[in-house]
């Protein structure tokens, strides 16, 4: 597909000497070069792009991640973070000469404080580790993203993930305190800190979903929520997508904050009821999956008015948990979209975009034409209550027309989703994925600011070059393109 | 005190250029140059920083604001923008050589979306005056600085403001979606989105707090929330601050998120009270108020449980809010704190330090103990549920030795917020009067990131200088003069 940015170019003598430098104070295993070491690292949970980097670095210690940067900004190597590499961005995507720096082996928790509610650990720990280690103290760190239970906390900070709870708990920056970040040139920064406002730029937000190009996480301080007493979650089927839509918008006007609001369309539940067996009736149009959590009477009052509602909108079935095991079952089918719709396809194409709730009855029609016009399946899960979509395109990559067609169907996804106020990703990130769509979202006063604050924090531009933020020129370019599409013999495009 | 930062010199040449570009396109009345007419604006909140500013601008438009900041940009003239000029840090006080642009009259609310539940407004329209105009739909917009009746909204996302309910509902920065900046050089930017979440660097959040170094902001986009159907609030009193120190830390572990969780100890209680009359027991040592909204029957629980709470950890008196009337009258107290200090002492200084709730405790003993050893009066009042404190201290102008004390006291409270791990401000800023306290915070490599940051958003240094984040320098200077004061006649000072 696209090619990589590769500007950098190391000479052997650069080569020899960074190798050098490295192995002056790591042991063997921790940089590998041979192509059989390299190849687990070509590359993330966006498999179109592959790359093998130069180098692998495995750092243990913050110390080591400092002078693994110190080096490459010397000898002017890029440098790509990689935590457990579940990204599906590309953000974590090597470059050919540059190299790889696996967190991967920073994995210690460094130290619970129950009282203040906090856990300050190392960005290899992963995000479901955190809730383990924390569990005896009744606790758990909230930011759910469907891979946690192999993502790393790093690169949840790096891709400011979400997850099905982020409705009522945040994003995952709005629950770290402070971090530690090593700069491209060795240097340690703290950022944030342990109250709830810090003086200062707010530098903690902007390493946020900052995807690798600023700086190194070494260290997160992540708050801790009481477990909820209870949890109980609410499934209702509809006949139509939009009485479903109306009842998503209902609930959020009744003031409730649900725990999860999950929306999925007939093809995602046709997928995976086969798949998981989770009780989904067949015939529905739209099943919707709405969770309360909290004391157990709260939960109880707030089921009863998200049960009156949903029945009041439509609801032709109306399933309530009745215990931790009916409920985890409710929740196995929208948690098993993904390997479901892979059964269903020799490839799918997952695409995030984020929408105004508002319009998410006229969305789901729209790419309901848009799956028509490029004779493309397409399943929908949804991250309702935030208005965050995942439409699923099913293709087979051994037609090379199908891959081509997939691709454009997402980008129209994503073109609707600006044009209806919504923004090109939700939770994914841009990485290598979306940097032509973020030409459309951003004017070049916009991504001028970005360059800038880049160059600000890594003038050398060293940090995951050509990632996350296009380059005005290429910008340039997709405009071109657009503007060629859009000639005669094309008429009969859907316009956005 | 301090010495303004006043590096831009301009010549007479310059001003009247500057001048005539401005008179092309503004009304006369939009450039203020008379003394009389520019001394309103010579100071804001923190009185006692004062400069007559060049010339005071004040635009109609976003595209006026636009088109001053390019002309100034041209001639190299600073801006010090400016909203109601209730800010309690300086970051407003004006530059001799500089144009203050006040944003005061970009006062109209440009859309309000009830169903989605956002407003937009321009940034001089009042934080009060958001709430009043959609209160037709029952929402509110949940930030409440105890200013908000004359603080601009604008002034409200530049220095991030918190204020009693910030506990529940986020400071600013939790509670904008969206905002239109225009930059020194008079181009516009869109930073955030109508989403949950936006692609790109987190630029919403940076420029929250950013105190106007980084542009103008000149369009918000806020979120509304439902009005709570009922609020009740509990006021307790205790013999010992400690016992209602260890009242907060089981609230907060408890689970519940208290709507307003405030602390006032003996000294802020009866200077209070013999104001106000809000009826708190003049004997306590400390009277917590503790405010739970929601639904009725919800706040029902949550006030039957913080009070359960209350009385175990030993309140000698417990009232709860019967009615609305009860309700502000309680609060009342509260809010007439610092004209109640007024009362009491010619001057006072309020401190604004945050630090881990656990040390609430501790922290209020050591400021009794630095209250002593400096001989001057302090009352302390505390959005105790978020740690951000906020001692009084008293002392007499006139006396040109108690302003010395005075300061000395509060940066000695700064030094303990930052030994306990908290930070140097929680909601007022740094501005002109924390820039020394900065060097205590944040090392030299933070320091370092802040400086290139501001560089990437204002090259040529032009949007507010002097304020927020110290010269390297600066902090060179002030590690001097603490070597200076540790030398063996000042072993009797208490060492942070």
């Amino acid at each position: 597909m696209l090619g990589l940015n590769q500007d950098a170019v190391i000479n052997p003598a650069q080569r020899r000497r960074l190798v050098r430098a490295l192995r002056a104070f790591l042991p063997e295993a921790a940089v590998l070069h041979t192509e059989e070491t390299l190849k687990p690292y070509e590359c993330d949970g966006l498999t179109v792009f592959r790359a093998l980097p130069m180098l692998v670095v495995r750092p243990t210690t913050e110390s080591d991640v400092c002078r693994v940067l110190a080096i490459c900004a010397e000898i002017g190597v890029p440098v790509v973070a990689r935590g457990a590499g579940t990204g599906l961005s590309g953000g974590a995507t090597p470059i050919g000469n540059g190299v790889l720096m696996s967190l991967a082996a920073l994995n210690r928790i460094i130290a619970i404080d129950p009282l203040a509610r906090t856990a300050t650990v190392e960005p290899g720990v992963t995000n479901l580790a955190i809730s383990q280690a924390v569990a005896s103290h009744r606790l758990y760190y909230a930011p759910d993203p469907s891979s946690q239970i192999a993502c790393s906390i790093g690169g949840n900070v790096a891709e400011n993930s979400g997850g099905v709870h982020c409705l009522k708990y945040g994003l995952t920056v709005h629950n770290v305190l402070k971090l530690r970040v090593a700069m491209m040139d060795g240097t340690l920064v703290e950022l944030g800190s342990a109250g709830c406002d810090c003086a200062g730029y707010d530098l903690l937000a902007l390493l946020h979903g900052s995807e690798g190009l600023l700086g190194v996480i070494t260290e997160i301080t992540v708050k801790l929520l009481p477990k909820p007493a209870e949890a109980r979650v609410v499934m209702a089927a509809f006949d139509t997508i939009s009485a479903a839509a109306r009842a998503v918008a209902r609930i959020i006007a009744s003031g409730i904050v649900p725990a999860g609001l999950e929306l999925m369309d007939h093809a995602a539940t046709n997928a995976v009821e086969a798949f998981a067996h989770a009780g989904y009736p067949l015939d529905a149009q739209a099943i919707l999956l709405c969770e309360s959590d909290g004391a157990s009477d709260e939960v109880d009052d707030e089921i009863e008015c998200i049960c009156a509602i949903l029945a009041d909108c439509g609801a032709s079935t109306l399933r309530v948990s009745s215990g931790a095991e009916e409920r985890l079952q409710l929740w196995a089918g929208r948690k098993a979209a993904f390997p479901a719709i892979g059964k269903l396809s020799p490839d799918y194409y997952c695409v995030d975009g984020t929408i105004p709730r508002r319009h998410v009855a006229d969305v789901l029609q729209r790419i309901a034409a848009l799956s028509q016009h490029f004779g493309l399946r397409c399943a929908n899960v949804f991250h309702a209550g935030d208005g965050n979509l995942h439409p699923l395109i099913m293709f087979d990559a051994a037609l090379s027309d199908e891959v081509e067609r997939a691709e454009a169907f997402g980008n129209a996804i994503l073109m609707l989703c600006l044009e209806v106020g919504g923004s090109i990703t939700g939770e994914h990130g841009v990485g290598l994925e979306k940097l032509d769509a973020m030409c459309a979202q951003f004017e070049s006063a916009e991504l001028a600011s970005f360059h800038a604050l880049k160059h600000a924090f890594d003038p050398l531009g060293l940090l995951n070059p050509g990632k996350a933020v296009p380059l005005l020129h290429r910008c340039g370019e997709v405009a071109a393109r657009q503007r060629q599409r859009r000639n005669p013999q094309h008429t009969n495009l859907p316009v956005f």
